[in-house]
Formats: C-alpha cells, structure tokens, sequence
C-alpha cells in the first residue's frame, strides 16, 4: 500500500462514487470507497426487480468484484456519522479515517413532503429491500383477491395506485399493468388479473414535466392503451392503510385501494444535513448540497460533493436533474480534477454533456428525448435498451442480464415472481 | 368449476404435492393445493443461493405459474391450523376447505436436539430466507475480518464451521471453500480469503454416512484437497455466538468462530403433531408420520402422507430417506391410487424404485451411488448435472439457470453476493 500517497476518500458506490473511482484506477492516489452496501446497485432497472423480471442479483454487483483490479483501491463496508474538516477526519460508526481530498456521493431518498405516516402505507423504491417488498405486496394483493368474495373488497385488492408522473412513476405503471394484463393470465381460478386497475397520479398538468410535451402525451396515449388511467391535476391529500384520497378539480376523491407506490418526492440523503452543520454550505429545498461550478464546498477544495446529492445550478436555469449521466460525468470529472491538482495544475469548471432522457414504458415501449430528437414506441425502446446495455458494460454479468431480459421479453414471463421476506408470512387479509 | 367432483385438497407445494398435482391434471377431480409460500422451492441447489452462486428466483417458481395449465387445479396461499377428520374439514387460519381425499406434503424442518439457543448462531438452510441469512451472515463475515486489526479475532472472522456431514453438510463446506479460495480472490486489501478455514463436523466415524465406505472416503480426500477440514467422531456440545464446543477422543475442544451453519438434523413439520394428536396416529422419533403401505393413515384411507414428512417403513430395514426421489414418487403413487378408486380399483402397495444418491462437491466434483456403480469425481459431477437438469425439466427457465451455472462454472464467480434483508445493517462486529 502507498500509505504516503494521497489519499482520496469516496463515501458511496453510486453512480458518482464508482465512476470517481475507476477514473483513479492508474493515478498514485491511495483510494477508500465506502459504502453501507456490499454492492453497486443499477437503480433504473430497480422497477423490473418490483414487478419480477428480475432477480435482485441481475442489478446488484458486488462493489469488490467491480473495483478488484483497481490495485489502489479499498472497498470498506462501513456508515459514516460525522466529518471533522479542521483535521480532515470522517467519523463512521465503528472508527474514523482520515482524507486528503473527500468525495460525498451518497445519493437520494424518498420524502413524503412531512407525512411520515404515509412512508408505512406507500413504499418508495430506491433500495433491493425497497424492491423485494413492494414486489411482496403487489402479488400479495392479488393472492388476497383470489381469496376474497366480496366484489367490492376484490376491486379494493385489484386496484393498484401509483403516485407521482415522473420517469420511475411511468415505469412503473407500465410495468404492473403488463403483469396484470399478460404475465399472471390463466394463473388464478377465482378472479380475472386483467381486470386490475393501475392508476398514474400525478399532480402537475401532464406526466413527465421534464419531458418534452409531445412525449408526455405519446406516453400517455401508450398507457392508456396498456389499461393504466393516467389521471393529471391530481393531488394527493392522505394516503391510508385501505385508500388514497385527492385533490381534482377543487373536489376531494377516494379511492379504495390496498397496493399504493411512492414515486412522488425525492430527499437528499442525511450526509446532506451533516455537511451543512458542520461546513456551513447551503442546502436547496429538498436538502441537496449546493455546489461550486467545480463541484466542491465553498472555502473546502478538498471537499467534492457530486452525483444526486448536489445541487449543480451553474448551467442551465434549473439544478441538473437527478439522473445516471450527470453523476457519471461529475464522478469522471472529480477525479479528472484531483488528477490535475497533484500534477500542480487545474481544469475548467464542471460543464454537463446532456446526452438525453429516456423511459421505458412496458414491454416494447419507451420515449427518449435527444435535444431536438424525439423517440417513442418500439424505436426508443430500442434506444432506451441500447442506452442501458452501455451503461451495463461494468457489470460481469450483462450478458446473462440481456438474456434474462430478452426472456421475459418473449415470453412475457416474471420468474422472480417471489413473496419473500417478512412480507411473506402470515397470509391474510390486512397488510 | 366441477364443484361436483370429487375434491382433492393437498397441503405443500413441495416435490411431493406438486406431482400429485401435476399426475392427477386431466383427472375428473377438483383439486386444491395449498401452500404458505406462492413458489416451490428446488431445495438441492439452496446451497448454491447461500453461497452466491444462484439467485432465489434461479431455484424458486412460482406454483400458479408451474400449474397454471393445471385447469382442474386451484392454488390457495394459506396456513393450516387445524384437521376435523370426522366432518373432512382442514381448517385454515383465514377460514375453512371440505375435502374428499387429503394429501399432506409439509416436508420437514431442523432440529437442534432440544438446544434451541442453538437456532439463532447455527442457522439453517429449509428456506430461501434462510439461505439469503447465510449469505449474508458468510458475506459479512468476510467484511469484519478485512476491517479488523487483531490476528485473533481476524482468523475468529475467517472461520467457517458446518456441523453435520450429511449431503447439505458437505455440499455447502464444498461451496464455501470454493468462494474462499476462488471467488473471492483480489477481492480484499488487508486480508486472504484463501486463509478462511472451513470445518466440517460429522458426529459419526465418516462424512455421508449413508453413503458406501469408498464414496465417504473419496469425498474426504476431495473436500481436504479444496481446503477443508473434515472431523468426524467429534460431537458439538455447544453452540454460541462466538464459538462451538465439541468432543472429541473423549476431549473437549472450542472453535472460536463467528459464523456457523446447521446442517445436522431434521424435525417433521409441525402438521405431523397435528395429525397425531387429531387422528392418533403414531410417530417416529422426528415427528414424521408412520403411514400404511399405500401411504394413508391407517383407519383414514382418505388422507395420504407423503414426502419427508412421511415415514414408509415398509420396504428395507430403515425408513425410506427423505429425499427428492422419495417425494415425486409417493406424489405420483398416491395421484394414480386416487385415480384408480374413482374407478373402482385399488392399486398394489407403493414401491420405491432407488434412483441413487448423489452430492455435488464445489466446481466440479461429485460423487454418485446408483445401487452398484459409484461415480466421483468430474464424472460424478457430469452425473450429478445431468440428473438436476432433468430435475428442473418442470421450470420455465430452467435454460437460464443452466446458463447462470455454466456461467460461474467457467468464470468461478458468484455473482450474487449480496448482503440483503434484515443482516444489511448496521455493519458491525457483534452477528
């Protein structure tokens, strides 16, 4: 080990944190990766793990297998609870370490804009356990309704509500009208899986804000199809263990529903508030650190804050979006820069290369937006596939991934259709 | 709905319910299998999920999708709490079925000998929970030992014990010394995976003691080559979390280790008990229920007992083993016994027909016993293959399982090595 050497800490192996690290594979750095997982873990296929096209292990990779070959770098399973910067020191729960130049890149998680209550009743999706269970839910509800006699409760079982438009929303929607309408066809004797209801609540005018309007409503047009009511101007109100109640119109719904899936609010992760405290640097509303045009802390070059977690406001008049690509480059460009700096050079600031957006809506179906390009249906489903086939190419198993993915394409089929975990037991009618 | 005809109604969904199940398809009868999980379970590969090797989904499909061309056949998630032999009633904890003829197919459980401390250090391996504990539990074995200082508690870390030197016993010994030595290579920084040490503990004077004397041997010698260590006469005493006790040569030694895996003995499902209190029925020192030669209960030539939770005594000196083989034959006696009384028949008393016995010994060993032939080595392995792919013949991806295994044959990798569920967090020292 080149105890002597620089050394660059990097708290997350995200998107951000894993692409800093392989850009520092060759330099004579000495490199510590933490993370609270022993695995990196490929969040746009996240939604195919909760609705059973794919094992968990199809898009988790063990973060040591990945970095194995990077010769300068530790992979350290651990949880960070302070930071120290006068002495340049990170406290973790079970020691501490100290850093020449820190890299924060620990990512997002839900928010329920204060509900608290309503994180019980309407799970979000960002983690393998956040899959695993809302999987168990999912098919759980149609077990329940196989179950019931009651015509009303049967519709209260079958019906299947997703909050929030955007991208994961979509996918989402898409994806459980498609196990309704195809994959569980023939499996029940009592009830009729397709009659299943999935709602899309959005609350702002048109799904996919983000999106170019013609998009929006191809994408729309294409759910409708797939048997998802997309319903828009629609704020949610209160979220229940039974219901969902909003807001259309200026008049109150309800909707008696079981199964009730978060895709609406997003947070910064805790290190976010950490870094305030302790730094003094700004938060934005949702609790991302606000960066300089060179990704570190006002008054601390040593410290990089990069990928979902901060808030990049230098190009562009909104922050970059929370996506893969953006905390690809910014993990790219970090290292570049640390790079620079030992060579007693610079670099320009930070400058983002948009390369699109894309969703994936079902089997062959998604839209991308390329600048002036728009795709939709089968064509950006080829160039959504495509797109994450790159993106895959860290991963040793893509290729057992694209033919688990081909399969589930051709035969419609969800093999990992599981109820694990403490979901699992007992059976029976409240969740 | 043939609400007329004769009900079937069979509890598990294991190997034996399912070829109930699936022998009495065109039958004129209505038939109900009822399970707690909505999947059956390929139990001999459940090693190869401890170990990373195999996803759950790779070994688990659901029973709606494997019956689902079933179209006399109705699959209900449910608990069994009780029997009312008397009205043909099961009873349910959500409710109530009739039955004509009953098959009860629970399978078995573990046993601790009555040292239920036991359970919660020495894990063992019936579930696909189970089996992602274990990973988890080995996983993160390795990730103390590599952020620990002291020799003493490094080597506690990296020391591995199975008790129990049966066919589960040492096909996870096998398995674990592979991901030691193979598959976790350059994957840490302070410690060797290779330096793990894996004890495999048999009370009897040898491995596979219901093996032939030559196969014990050569597996022996295979698992020392692998890394291994193979004690036999040595009985465990005690179990902790930091530590086993055994006696051996009338000495008493102490292991100081952190993770222990249970593979030592069985317990018939507690639906046996049940019955036997219900019916008065007699069991066997495991709780199994001694059942008559054409596997009713005797004075109940209605309800059938088939499978592991089963014991047939009626053929040999011992009692029937409870393997796969046992299971998916009694399953197809008792269908085409029902069969034959719907028209009037009666069949001759069941006759097991041994297929052999075979255990898979890591990458690429195994040994086999068919009556007089006994295979080992690479060969056994080929037999051992060939035998689970015709075995897996009744799942829809069962090619994509078989690519996943040529997969991390070729490449030794494993490429589920995730540390997920409950065991995720907090990383630290005390399990």
């Amino acid at each position: 080990m080149q105890n002597q050497a620089h050394h660059v800490v990097i708290v997350g192996g995200g998107f951000g944190g894993l692409y800093t690290a392989k850009t520092l594979a060759k330099a004579k750095v000495r490199l510590t990766l933490l993370d609270r997982r022993n695995f990196h873990l490929f969040q746009p296929l996240l939604y195919q793990v909760a609705t059973g096209a794919l094992s968990p292990a199809n898009i988790a990779t063990p973060l040591r297998a990945i970095l194995r070959h990077n010769a300068n770098t530790q992979v350290m399973l651990a949880e960070v609870s302070g930071i120290d910067p006068a002495n340049h020191r990170l406290l973790l729960t079970d020691g501490e370490l100290t850093y020449d130049t820190l890299i924060l890149a620990t990512g997002v998680t839900h928010a329920y804009f204060g509900h608290d209550t309503w994180t019980q009743y309407a799970p979000g999706l960002k983690t393998i356990e956040d899959a695993t269970t809302i999987r168990a839910h999912i098919l759980k509800a149609f077990e329940n309704a196989e179950r019931e006699t009651d015509p009303a409760r049967i519709r209260g079982w079958l019906t299947f509500v997703v909050i929030g438009g955007g991208p994961t929303g979509v996918e989402m929607a898409g994806a459980l009208a498609e196990l309704a309408q195809h994959t569980l066809k023939r499996n029940f004797r009592n009830i009729n899986p397709a009659e299943a209801r999935v709602l899309l609540i959005e609350g702002t005018e048109r799904i996919l804000p983000t999106y170019p309007p013609d998009l929006s409503s191809d994408v729309t047009t294409t759910l409708t199809k797939m048997g998802v009511t997309v319903m828009t101007n629609a704020m949610v109100t209160d979220v229940q263990s039974d219901g969902v109640c909003y807001l259309q119109n200026n008049k109150t719904e309800q909707i008696h529903v079981h199964t009730i899936l978060w895709a609406a609010g997003i947070q910064a992760s805790p290190i976010g508030r950490m870094v305030a405290q302790t730094l003094g640097v700004e938060l934005d509303r949702i609790g991302r650190v606000i960066v300089q045009p060179d990704l570190t802390l006002l008054g601390h070059p040593e410290i990089f804050v990069i990928g979902d977690l901060a808030n990049f406001s230098h190009q562009g008049e909104k922050p970059l979006p929370g996506v893969a690509q953006v905390a690809i480059q910014q993990g790219r460009y970090a290292a570049h820069l640390i790079k620079a700096r030992l060579n007693g050079k610079t670099l320009p600031p930070f400058h983002y290369r948009d390369l699109g957006n894309m969703a994936s809506i079902g089997r062959a179906s998604a839209v991308a937006d390329f600048g002036g390009l728009h795709l939709h249906g089968f064509i950006g489903w080829l160039a959504w596939l495509f797109i994450h086939i790159v993106n895959l190419i860290d991963f040793e198993n893509r290729q057992l991934v694209m033919l688990q993915w081909a399969w589930s394409y051709f035969t419609r089929n969800r093999a990992a259709r599981l109820i694990t975990g403490e979901e699992a037991l007992p059976v029976g009618r409240p969740r």
